[in-house]
């Protein structure tokens, strides 16, 4: 339940994201509605064809693709007001990207696959939404430039692994999980660290 | 038969599109044959993948392969007279979207999917190969900029649906659905229609 | 052990070139991870998702996450020494597509797939890695402009099956396929070889 609308909320969030990015390059209606799409469904949509979990989770369940089409249409119908709403989104998109990293996690544990590669698998279910928005908008990912994105996705899922060696509940180490990823990404958000730089001169 | 002799008109067309953008661009003789390829196999590919549908359908059957690139070897030996036969190829490829839209619906009912995401799967079937060619071509997809191109679809697997409630033979409502597909997409290019302008001033 | 040790030195062959695209791109450190990490396993994935062979090799196997992070830290480390590894790292290059062109070619096989698509498969698994470097990039992908890169990945997977059809061992005709990929893209760069023209003018 409350799982299910974490996920809501994190699709939405997402979708808005695509939305945004696309109006910048100021696509057409069905352009915007493809990009909050992608963006949305894209990192769960990866991971399940890696692992061969198909049909994928958005074939499975028409929920999704409802969802996104409302938040679309809403978008589109309040786009002059959305800019009030950037600090929401951040921070729906923060639990979003929270959830959906040990989400996959989860996903590489029941497919018996090995913790460094559910590490990877969560990573990409959480961001590779966003790598294939700014693809298909033909921009260099923004991920790989500037915004400290994926490095919180890997700590909290490798703080998950961690957690798991100690005698706690293993909810509970799901949970610390997710807190990790958040409470890097807003740190990182708020003390504007960035990744070391590595080309000096 | 009547469908196969559909289905490699429609590849044709979608192969010659490839070629003509790439060409475009000067790419040389592989990079003209892999772009032909992608327009031409890219939507049935993703469908098959996202449902689990594999090897996917061109790994089946190398009749598609042999299709291909004949089609390319001939397009670059007449390459000047390409142009003269534009008029053929747009009606090639309006059968194509129409076929391949209600085939991707139809591959979706057999997997035991939703109507809304049968919609979604037909005009991934019909579209993706030209975003794929645009985005190796490192253009925005064509789709999400100006034509009319994926509403045709929607509209016309949307009508399958509808059309299948009413007392008619499913081929009949099969056959009307791709018929709408191809009008729509007719007279919007013909009277330049568009999808509505979200960018005011 | 031979075929292992190939394999490795083919994935750091790979995920170095990565790193010497991403540098020049001016990415960040997870940047030029992700886009090694693309480079060295793309092709392979590609391959795996086509025929439905999940969860994918690097999925079952952590070994080659391992090698490619270690990899990358090396690379980064060593970043201003890299330039002088250059013709080592051509000839790693050139072992590894041979190598994973008749890896692709068997797979397809193991698949129960025609000879003509097990050539294109070969030649996915060797070059689709550096396809999608180029793509996330935001480059047209260099194969498809001046390199002769797949061209040699084809001949050499044709020329297995061609040599199958003689009364030779099959593993030295798998052997001499790999020579005929390795031995093309040599002279191919030795003697500035290039695909012809197709525009005059």
């Amino acid at each position: 339940m409350f799982y299910g609308f974490i996920d809501i909320l994190g699709t939405i969030a997402f979708a808005i994201s695509g939305v945004l990015v696309a109006m910048e390059k100021r696509l057409d209606v069905f352009g915007v509605l493809i990009i909050a799409f992608v963006t949305a469904i894209g990192g769960g949509t990866l991971r399940d064809l890696l692992i061969g979990n198909t049909p994928v989770v958005w074939l499975r369940d028409g929920t999704y693709s409802i969802t996104i089409v409302a938040t679309v249409v809403f978008a589109i119908l309040f786009a002059k007001r959305l800019k009030y709403l950037r600090k929401s989104l951040f921070l729906f998109d923060t639990v979003g990207i929270g959830l959906y990293t040990l989400v996959g996690v989860e996903k590489g544990l029941e497919a018996g696959l090995q913790p460094l590669v559910c590490i990877l698998l969560g990573t990409i279910t959480a961001s590779f939404g966003g790598v294939l928005r700014d693809i298909l908008c033909n921009e260099i990912p923004v991920i790989f430039r500037k915004e400290l994105y994926a490095t919180p996705c890997i700590l909290g899922a490798a703080s998950y692994f961690l957690l798991a060696q100690f005698p706690i509940p293993e909810n509970v180490a799901y949970a610390l999980g997710i807190v990790v990823v958040m409470g890097i990404r807003l740190l990182a958000v708020k003390f504007k660290i960035q990744l070391p730089n590595i080309y000096r001169g």
